[in-house]
This record gives structure tokens, sequence and C-alpha cells, in this order.
């Protein structure tokens, strides 16, 4: 512990949360980031990917005139004559024959008539059928492309692909699809004070388990990236350089993320090895909790530094690195519902900074969706069990600061 | 085609809904099917898994007591008498020492001043600092077991890790966790007028691209289950048997899924294929799409057939096969996301049937969530692209026969 003196710098930037969102953007549109590549899979390994361009049917569904039940096909012309007290009866392989679900009309026939709809009793022919009530032209008839014409828009591009969107594009011959490549995320736990969570060694008093970087595997598989986590490093400017460099050349990643170390404390050096290694656009933001956030490019890609905490970790993930993906693939990842209730409490927060609240929601005596009553969770980024006990998150603008115990609100749920 | 006799036996079942359930899941209770088996995994391998008991901390986090910011360690008595006006010279090693976040604080100090509070000019000596402003016993100071207290219930039996959820398990020691094994599930495409979809062949007329398994493969997986796809069969009762049978025995599936079939026309063998391995609860539910159901149970699991066209099958998975993985699992598998809305044109349905329609939202003129003007989507059970251009899907109650325009419905979200 703590014998060096301190470096003198000491203040992070308070860059407002929407500009630094956007410095970073452009600074990736700039590189191209943005223009994600595309690659050819199997439909049926496609679920959860987004298709990288429209997907239109390669063939109409049904693609021939087919029976909407197991019945007889007929001609509706002659079975006008059926009524209910004078049953008309129809010949086998002349006036109709049997049809299941699913088979082609023949084209001399334009109508099905269901099964429960026949007489045939055990004392009738076997080679006739009667009738009680005439059809219409198309009656329980698939036409040509009544599910999918051809050439039809199954999937528009960039939509996440669904179940029964895979399902589409193998009904319209659409086997191989294109999709986006998920983009390679390479996490790199930092921090001397660290060691990897072991169930077989005590934690020694000056050491805490290393859990951020699970926190981001989850997210980062779960918004389509594919996370590869880096060893724990300690505090060294030099190896986390190393290990960003290669991650982003040799190994190929797409995007970094180095946790924690991203504070203007003696041992945050994550800052300084981005800008070493390319830029950084933005080191503070004006939010809490989450305001040491390290905004950089390295190679042309994202490299960003979150912070150390595990709610201002999570934040980030919220505010940056999903935006972020949604953006590459052009589509929204995680669904987003909002419900309105009231304070229960007054929050306090710092004028000029967007502040985080998670909250628990009480269903209070209001009618609907407008009626929770909305309460405030205690403790800082330090406490993961906030977000744990947490139904959604409140933001409080930055120029509010603060709200009063009441106020209208908006809260935005946290999908579990 | 169409040339043997038909057999006599043309009418299903119309069980009720909630009756068909309740059948089914009462037989696989008293099979033991719900008593899900656990098993010990990874905690960081446990995202998206179901707990199979509550996850206690088995260390306070912190475990000791520790900074929350990067500063100096005091004794706050010792520091009363600072003022704006009338700054006090603390010295290093006696009066404090300097501390990073998260360092343990010696036992001798009970508060922490923050970095950006301290004067220290360039020409101070370094031994000492001047703060203009006394700190309060405990400020800055996170005790023991401030995010979580040793023996806390980190996460509840039967609840879905979220990756903060596998964060926290990492934070209080449970490397390893019991999670509810994933249920083992063998999907079954039949019918002799299917193909397996192939890019590399015409479709002949009087056959079609086999595209449920895709949608059942999607949402099992999706839902905590570990889906194969089985070969496609044809309409062959000793083959479907064979296959059930060997995957529920020897191959060890945990639920079966037969596709298609389970009708009663001359092809249709699910139903009597299951009741000569086991029993069948129910064949035929009143609702619609989705009525041909068989409910089955096969050596005590559950073994279901699911009607061929694909919007059927989609209703049949979302009413009976969610259903089953959430009692299995004790917890909800989707969000479960409702509107309001006015019905923009009649609904015609079968008085004693539910009916579910698949609707588009449209924002009407009202205010907030009770807005909507909801648009009843054309086409049958056959017509998948109704349920691709769905937002939401209404279910009109069996007693209700039709909902006339303008009616108040509310709307399930279809969650992509």
């Amino acid at each position: 512990m703590v014998d060096r003196p301190r470096p003198r710098r000491t203040y992070l930037e308070k860059t407002p949360l929407p500009e630094a969102r956007a410095r970073w953007f452009e600074a990736l549109e700039a590189a191209g980031w943005f223009r994600p590549v595309a690659e050819t899979v199997p439909a049926k390994e496609a679920h959860g990917r987004v298709a990288a361009a429209e997907i239109l049917a390669l063939r109409p569904v049904p693609h021939v005139r087919a029976s909407a039940m197991d019945g007889i096909a007929v001609r509706a012309s002659a079975t006008a004559a059926a009524r209910r007290d004078r049953p008309l009866s129809l010949r086998r392989g002349v006036d109709f024959v049997e049809i299941d679900t699913g088979d082609p009309i023949p084209p001399e026939f334009d109508a099905v008539i269901m099964v429960e709809q026949l007489i045939r009793g055990e004392d009738k022919d076997e080679g006739t059928v009667e009738i009680h009530s005439s059809a219409f032209p198309g009656q329980n008839v698939r036409p040509v492309g009544e599910d999918f014409s051809a050439g039809q828009l199954v999937v528009p591009a960039h939509a996440r692909l669904s179940p029964e969107a895979v399902a589409a594009c193998l009904a319209t011959g659409n086997v191989q699809i294109p999709v986006i490549k998920r983009p390679r995320a390479l996490v790199i736990p930092t921090g001397s004070e660290l060691v990897p969570p072991d169930p077989d060694r005590d934690l020694p008093p000056d050491r805490y388990p290393e859990t951020n970087s699970a926190l981001f595997e989850g997210y980062l598989a779960r918004w389509g990236a594919l996370p590869t986590v880096h060893a724990l490093l300690g505090d060294d400017e030099a190896l986390i350089r190393e290990a960003v460099e290669s991650g982003l050349k040799e190994e190929g990643h797409d995007l970094v993320i180095v946790s924690a170390g991203t504070s203007k404390g003696r041992e945050d050096v994550t800052a300084s090895a981005l800008a070493r290694l390319g830029e950084v656009l933005v080191h503070g933001v004006a939010m809490h909790p989450g305001h040491p956030v390290v905004l950089g490019l390295v190679q042309g890609k994202p490299a960003l530094g979150a912070p150390g905490y595990p709610v201002a970790a999570w934040i980030t993930l919220d505010q940056f690195v999903r935006p972020l993906l949604e953006r590459y693939y052009g589509c929204p990842l995680e669904a987003h519902q909002t419900v309105r209730g009231r304070l229960a409490r007054k929050i306090y927060s710092h004028l000029g900074e967007v502040e985080f609240v998670r909250v628990r929601l009480e269903r209070g005596e209001g009618e609907g969706e407008e009626g929770y009553l909305v309460h405030p969770l205690p403790g800082g980024a330090s406490v993961l069990s906030s977000l744990l006990g947490a139904d959604g998150l409140l933001e409080v603008p930055a120029e509010a600061g603060g709200l009063p115990q009441g106020s209208e609100v908006e809260v935005r749920l946290i999908p579990r």
C-alpha cells in the first residue's frame, strides 16, 4: 500500500453523456467501424443473428395451389344443386378426388369440401360421396403465394432473426442467408488488488475477486458479440498496452474493453495505455455511477476503459457498449419497456451530471401502468446488490439536480 | 395421392385449453417430471441458467473495511479543527496514510478524505498534506458486508441467472453453483409430403420444405432446453414410435415433440404412435389455431404432438411448451409485456374455442399505453407471414364467440 507520492493529475473531464457518445461514435464512423461485414450461414444456425441484407422469397409459399383441408377436390360449378334436403351424389375420379391437407389440387378442380361435411354411410357405394351444400370457387384452396409471393420481403435488413423468421427463410428457399458478422470482443480485466475467483484459496485482506469480466462476458454474448476474457493483469501499463495491441492486431478482435484502472489514481493506467496506442476521445463522463469511463479508438476499433465498481461497469455497458453494438447491427438488441410512477422519496443528484438510480417498483393505488410507487435503492457504485434487487433504472437528467418526492418519473425496466 | 378409402374417425376432441394443460401437467406431476435434477457448474458458465437452490453469500462483500475512494485514511477526531479559512496540516504515516479505492483501512483510522479535497502545492513538504474541512467517522469507508453480508441471499432458488447475478455469485465466493439441469428435447419432424430444405434441388409440386423443426429448435434453446432435431420421417407410425421410444430411452431425452401428423386424416399417425407407447391425455384442444394438438406421456415424460401448420405449431409452443418448461424451472422464461387498445375491426371466432389472433398495433390518438389501434392480421394457421408481421397476440376468450369493432382489448407483445 500507499507510500509513493501521488501524481498531480487528479481530475477527470465531465463530458456530457450525449456528447461523449456522439464524439466516440463519430470517430468510429469515420474509421469505418460501423460498416459491418456480412457472412453467409445456414439459416438453421442463424437464430438470434442479424440479417445483413433484405431476405426475399426465392419461391412462392405455397408453390402450388394446395388444399387447406383433408377432404375432396371438386368443381364448384358441379356442386351448385346440393341442398340440405336434397343431397347431391358425386363420383370418385369424375366429380371428385380425395385430397389431404397440402396436396396440390388437380387443375380441373377449384374447390375443396372438408371431410367432416361428407356423407358416406356404411351402406353407401365407396365410389360415391354425398354432399348437402354447394362449394364456392376457391373454397379451402390455398392459392399460390398465399403466405409469401415470390420476391416478397421475408426479413428486412438489420432484423434480428426470430425462430419464426428462420422458419420463413427455409420455407421461401433461403437455406443459406447473409448475416452480419458477430464482432469479437476482448475483455481485459485489470487491477493489482484483484485475484481470479477461486474456491480453494482464502481471500487475503487486500485482495478482491475479479467479477466484472463475467458481467461483460454475459452481456456481450447476449447482445450478439463473441466475447473472450483475457487473463487478469495488474496495474501495469506496458502489459495492458501489449494485451490491447495484440488483441486487436494478431488476434483480430473487433473491440476491446479494459476493465478498471480508468480513474485518475496512481494505479489507473488504462487511459494512458489507450492514449499511447491510439486516441482517447473522452476520459470522464458527466454521469454517476460511471464517471471514470475512457472512450478510445485503437487501430480504428473501439477501445473502452470501464470503471471498476460493478454498478459503474454495468452503466457503462448500458450507456456505451449496448448502443455501440446496436449501431453496429442497426437494430435494437434489448427490449425497452418503461413504466411510469411517482417517486417514494427525494433523490439527490449533482447538477450537470446524469444520475442513474436503481429503483424498486411497488404497485400503487393508481390504475394500469401509471400506478407505481418508485423506491430509489440505497447504495453507491460499489453496491452490486442494488442492481440485483432493482426492477428498473431511473435516469435523473443532468439539468435536474435531483428530484423531489412525488415527482412523476419514467422507469426503464431491467430485462432479466 | 388419394385413392385409399378414408378411415372413419374424423373428429378430434375439443378439450378446453386450461383443462388440457391441467390434465397434462397433473399427469407429469404424478410421474415426478417436475422435480428437476440439479447439477453443479462453474458460475462463469452459468449465464441464463436457473438456480437449483438459494445461493447464499459465503463471505461478506467487502470482506474488509475498505476505502471507497482514492485519498488518505485519517482519524476523524484528529481532523475536527480543519476550516476553510484555517487549513489543518497532517503528517504522513502519523496522521494519515495514502490509500486507494478498495484498500483495507488500517485499524487506527476511521475515515477517508478524497484526493480531490487535499491541498498539496508544488512548494509543500511531500510529507504533509493540508485539509480544509473535517471528516466524519465512516466517511468514504465501505463497512464489511456493505454489499453482501455473510449468509445473505444472493440469488433465490429458481431465478434465471443474469450477468450481474453471476458476478454477485463470484463476488460472494460462489464459484461453483447449483443449477437446474437443462431438459434434453428431441424434435421429430414428420410428414411424407415434406422434404428437408435444400438449396440444390427444385421442389416437386407435391413436396414442401420442412421448417417447423427450426421453429421448435429456436424456442426450445431460448427457453433453456437442449434441443436435438431428428431426421425427417414419413407418416409411418412404426418409425415414429421407434424414434420416440429410443429417443426417450437409449438417448435419454427428457421430452419429445413430434411435429405434424396430429389431426385425424389418413396419414395422421402421431396420436396413435404416442398412445401405443404410453398415454394420450388430450387429442384436440378447443383453440384456433392449434386445435389438433396431442398431449401425451411416454415413460413418464412429456410427449407432445404439434400440429403441422406453422402458426398452429407456434401457438402450441406458446401455450404448452413454454408453460411446461416454466413449470419445470419454476420461473418465467419470457418477458410478458401487454398493452391495451381498441379493435380496428370485428373478429369472428367460434363459441367455445379460444381464438389466437395475430395483430399489428398502430399508435392511436389516446395517451400512453392505452392508445393503440389493434389491427387483426388476415391469414389462417398456415400463414407464417402473419406471425412475422405481427406485433402481438390477442386471445379471444372461448366464451366470447368473437369481438365487435371498438372492443377494448389487451394484447401480449411478441418478444423478438
